[in-house]
């Protein structure tokens, strides 16, 4: 692949290596290639644009603070955009599972930005004398902070991605429960009847969920706007001028268009990953809830002749292979699935965010690799589930008001009326026998005709209060 | 409680403390009891009865190897045995979540012992010189062999106590596959209709998968019979006699019943948790199938009015205390909670296992109560699951039928004769007008009315082949 | 222990129990002891107080509203308080893991209470017709609001016990910040020598996370005060009077001394589980910085001889049966261990919450015990960690200097002055050799003696800033 | 991409979808694209390849029993092959998450087939009347025996690229242990001074456990070998001719080489997925030793200067961006990363089985792809491992020596000879003073020069036995 004519040799300190001279990347990218054949995955597109708008930060400050020259800024600048406007995404070629806690990413950024910047400049690639991967591009800068910063940036893109599609699929709950306000059906817990509610305050209590999920994820940005750029190696800031430190924050600001600030104990932000198990746990409760949501829907649509078939989902594709014209709840499934995997990846979050030791934690690839698949998943997903089956989902009205009717635990309403022993009595023998609870309770003479049809109302059941208590206090 | 005159003193490098001298616990017991007032638990009976068995092997094969003299022996044997039978139980005060892996059970253990057998020579308790918990209880021992020992021991009798208990549920299942066996029912996939089934299938199901499970806990029973006595600290058995090391494991399996043999790798065994994690994953497994089986029972006697109302669960309780009559599946519930907490136990015991470093594992008292915990509630629960529900199901066979009566998924039969595009046509009608496959078929003249008859036999649907696969051949 | 003349007979639609007429619990308890005799726990106290408090509460309400009569309310609140008092403990023998969402619980209550208030009228136990546990206990209640009512109290004062324990160690981790401000260390990366550190730093950043955990706990009780008392059964409110549910809470609040609200929506209240897996998280979290922080000590702790000895934490036991001296870190094990059942205990806890079905999570009960549990372990260990460990470990001052003068991660602030090339080199030389860095620098030439003596000022390292800036700007 | 005149128009009972003519691909592959843009993976090729067998296998069975006729078998049998050559591998779109149970696999499976068997026959693609992508290619097959057959397939190949490097790791260890078999080193339990080893034993030990691990993968495999091929939808075999079923597990074992056999009861091997937690048990296992493995080599190879510095790690890359010449243990940190994502994947697919309902579980999809996921980091970072770290290590034999000669662990072998407490006594001020255990000893008059000389060789303390046993029986 590589012709002879086209190669440059790189070095470092454990020796060199060639490189292709049409590669913008360098040694230090090709040995974390060489070394971590891990997932085949690339790295988040987003993940890149961080490292992008850090090293760009980094060379405003540093260029402002009298370190780096300016010519030697400005051509960094001008690879750091073409980065962040993914023009370079293709040099990116380390895994995003890496030992190294993330050393690799960095270099993978600062020797492409180095080696573009050389370019500009009319260099050849790979001539640290003019232009350094190390020590101009990741001037003032560590992996510890530069990485974290990168990706911190990433995590706020993604989220601020996944905001507005959460909110789409929470107007579309609110939209169901407004068209099925008046629909009836019965209540059910334990999976067995209980006692009458409205599919559209079934559909409210999705929307009123989500809301939350939306809430405790857009809570865990501001911890997201700390960085610890400035912090290098372990918090105290060595190398780093103070102020620089105070700049690059400002610039790094500017460019992303968040409000980042530099945290108050660099080595307390070097070390501890808690704003990741943090963000992960809001994403793991969401998916959680809406695998609950998914499950009612899947349950309420089953049939069409032997479940409850009280909703209609939109056929999205053919069921099966061998049974025609079956149709699945396909939509309500992929999110199951994609809750099963945000769950397990907040696990490995987990773990990895338990296995920091002293001014670090190494394990931050896989930390954000994972919290960045499972943001995006939920994007995708959540988005497809609001537009092909929420948005169009049905209700089998009659089917739903048949339930109610021939249901016995409207006995419910009555225990009020006649306590729950007698009531106990009646509802025993409508399970017994198969009759309505209201032919019993005339039967027995319990309560009157005109009583039962206003304590019986199904409707007045699935609003607060006791139904009839006018005739209580008769 | 303590009263003054009952008080002796211990010593241990650390200092001295008060004991009440009705306790046969010691100095380091109490040490523990500070440190470590974690879960207010007890430490599981059968691994008291496991540590007793350690120290009845270890003061036989002492003795025979000419280390521990003859009464010194007799008196530990003698408490030992105490301890096996569990009179002794109460001296055991440690908290089964404690730091030191497993030190301070062990030395509750030989403390105890040693006060005891001192009481039996007629000695008064502490006195070390005579008799020592370290120097003789626990002679050619270390924490780091004695008690992964012991809880092999206790893990092989818990285990012991829920094979038969899974079993009998085994047993159940297989009984109701036999009663249900010409049970016809409509099979379904993602909760949709799909083809016959009979519900005497489903059990046998049921009973598979148990099967497996009863076989997948039993091949972990022989790593649990390799153990590490003689080991000592970190395996290379210092301090322990090699004709010791022989003559212990023979006792220990002469005590426990169990064919317990010396581990080839001491220092493996010694550092390395893998057997616990297999033991757990065995759980893990057990309850994940058994968790759906509730599910399904629960879905399948959902109802009585607005659910599938397939089988009836026996009433246990009632099942709400507002709502007159209401029955729930709360045996089947129970499965369900249960396999949350083994499922959360695994993850527990998986921590612990990573968390071994060096020759040792020290998580391992956290670990082993996690799985003694796990075994202990899924014995209770699945005895109870199989008596006081498995064994009472009933099935309402007239619903059953109906719904086969009534069901489009039947049309899969008609496949093969008519081919996936025209079947699909006759589906998509049956579904949209309500009307019976069979019909609809007539009335498209594609099958005669015999022809449907021999393929439309929803028995013969249940069984291998192509449902009048005759047809097709003439 | 049941003589015979002290027999009661008490009875449910599905049948009749005898019943010791000691006890004040009565059959629906006595049914859910036979089914559920699953871990052998008890309910944890503080459940046994929140219950107390809804019954009162609820018995106060629906007096005013005038649904229960005045004597028989005072009879009921006089019983309910004596619950909370946890003078009737002894009679809450329902299993923590149970079937039926709570129901047993609720029941229990109910019975205590029904029971107890007879006495107090002096009627005779049992008889339902004057007190009755379902109807007058339990007015206007449903298990699926009462319960949970009375878990988010408990949660509630589990959590307000855990702050001021949470707050003490951050104390004592800002005490020994401030006690080892001038201890140089040298800072470690990967395990790997990295660049000076002052261990108060290390401190300050273990106070600093420790204090986001307590914010983070803090943060979770707002979402406990909102409970959806009137939501009786699927939260429609069927059964409780308007008026009633606007009282409850008030008299809620005043008992419980918790800003208590009603949910605004009580469907979605009933149903959504988020607010546990929410607190759950926050403990898993917290457990998991714990978990880091043992570690790092016992890390710094290690040796003494053959580790690294930078600090000492007080001895708390021997630390082997075998090895005479030594002693192990067993209160920063013990962290460990509680952190991997509180991370066990988070995943159970969401498995429980994923499985809600339609109006309620029946999974409840696991649920919170298992919140319970995670917290009541996490205070007893951060106490002990606290008094017995953290408060009292010393520095190793001259090793951890030692440390500092032979590192080649000083290596680190030369860079800024000769380039990461140059610096490499000398670094390589420096491992390679076993030689002092400063050596290497001297020998080459590459800095002045004067000039070393400013730049590998160690203090200077760990403050932000190029250290020997001034002569780079020379 | 798609120009005007290379557009064909298929369509299912659903509607028809516009397709470009170049693609093999058909209606339904295209809906679930539209459906399912969750991850933006690729399904795996083995996958892919297990599909292709699935389908030659079932085109021999139904040709053989007269079901299909020859030429499209001839066909079918041509194109299955190029699938499984991973000749059409750009055919395969759909994502690996989906819903569905895997209906989406199996159509693109089927639809490629059937259009490049088209072509072949040179008819035009889509031409379902010819050759009909459901009722040709998925002849006698539903999605749920072709889809869970394909995937045993592909977990099985996969298995088998994995254990040959897990070999060739074991190997590493085994030669390592050979290596070091006579570096003495002191063994450590708590991370605290224990008793000497042998680094040769420590790499023994890690051999050991990998050992079983490779037993234990192994050990998955014959469950993978039985299939549920023609169990058709439900596991009834409903048209699946008995004749038909007996053939195609016949030409599966041809084709794929692994002795594949029939489920016993089909039924339950369509809904159950035990088989997978298993296998996801097993590796989750491996792993969690691994990482302890990692562990293990990353603290001896900590330091250099600040750290324990016992054993030397091949440098792979550069370890810091800031820090000139340090090196870090990055083929370590990565499998502990990975480790942490099989451990998140377990979890997933424990879920994912838990999922499962009545006759199917829907939720295979997110189980395989996590499954095929963990095997394949696996095999990539064990093989990195070996070669890049582990067979590379060297031993810092003064290090190690020196650690043991200063060591107060020692003390252990004094035990036997003089009593636990008086060994205790001399530890204590041994730590106290910084001074040999052995001048103590001498100094103390405890035992004669030649005495110690004989104990504590530390040589002899690695083997068991009580050193210096001899002395004891004068």
């Amino acid at each position: 692949m590589v012709t002879k004519e086209s190669l440059r040799v790189e070095k470092d300190f454990l020796g060199e290596k060639e490189i292709s001279d049409s590669c913008y990347y360098g040694i230090q990218t090709l040995r974390a290639v060489d070394n971590f054949p891990i997932t085949g995955q690339k790295i988040d597109e987003e993940l890149i644009r961080g490292m992008g708008m850090v090293k760009k930060a980094a060379a405003l400050a540093n260029n402002k603070v009298g370190q780096l020259p300016r010519h030697i800024a400005k051509a960094i600048i001008e690879a750091a955009e073409e980065v962040i406007d993914g023009k370079l995404n293709d040099q990116f070629i380390v895994d995003p599972i890496q030992g190294g806690a993330g050393t690799s990413v960095n270099m993978n950024a600062n020797e492409v930005i180095a080696n573009r910047a050389l370019e500009i400049l009319g260099e050849e690639k790979g001539n640290a004398f003019v232009l350094s991967a190390n020590s101009h591009v990741n001037m003032s800068q560590s992996t510890n902070d530069a990485f974290p910063t990168g990706f911190k940036l990433a995590l706020l893109n993604r989220i601020n991605q996944l905001l507005p599609v959460m909110e789409a699929l929470h107007c579309s709950f609110l939209d169901k429960a407004y068209e099925f306000e008046g629909c009836l059906k019965m209540g059910r817990t334990h999976l067995q009847d209980a006692v009458p509610i409205r599919l559209g305050q079934e559909f409210g209590a999705y929307a009123a969920v989500l809301d939350r999920d939306i809430e405790r994820i857009k809570q865990t940005r501001p911890f997201l706007y700390e960085t610890n750029m400035g912090a290098t190696a372990v918090g105290t800031g060595l190398n780093a001028d103070p102020e620089y430190i105070r700049l690059v924050i400002k610039e790094l600001a500017d460019i992303s268009g968040f409000p980042m600030k530099t945290s108050v104990n660099l080595v307390d932000s070097t070390q501890n990953t808690d704003v990741y198990t943090t963000v992960s746990a809001a994403l793991k409760i969401c998916m959680s809830n809406l695998s609950k949501i998914a499950n009612d829907l899947r349950l309420m649509a089953s049939g069409p002749r032997t479940g409850l078939n009280e909703i209609l989902l939109p056929p999205r594709q053919p069921g099966s292979s061998i049974m025609p014209g079956k149709v699945n709840p396909v939509m309500a499934e992929v999110v199951n699935q994609v809750a099963f995997k945000v769950i397990g990846n907040d696990l490995t979050v987990t773990l990895a965010s338990e296995a920091g030791q002293f001014e670090l934690n190494v394990m931050e690839p896989v930390l954000v690799s994972s919290l960045l698949d499972s943001i995006k998943m939920m994007t995708n997903v959540m988005d497809v589930f609001n537009r092909y089956c929420i948005s169009g989902i049905k209700a089998n009205t009659e089917r739903m008001e048949q339930y109610v009717r021939n249901s016995v635990g409207v006995i419910t309403a009555i225990n009020p009326h006649v306590g729950y022993e007698t009531a106990s009595s009646i509802a025993k023998e409508a399970i017994a026998s198969g009759r309505p609870v209201r032919d019993i309770c005339e039967e027995r003479g319990v309560l009157s005709e005109s009583e039962l049809d206003i304590i019986l109302d199904p409707f007045e059941m699935t609003k607060p209060g006791i139904s009839g208590h006018e005739l209580k206090e008769r």
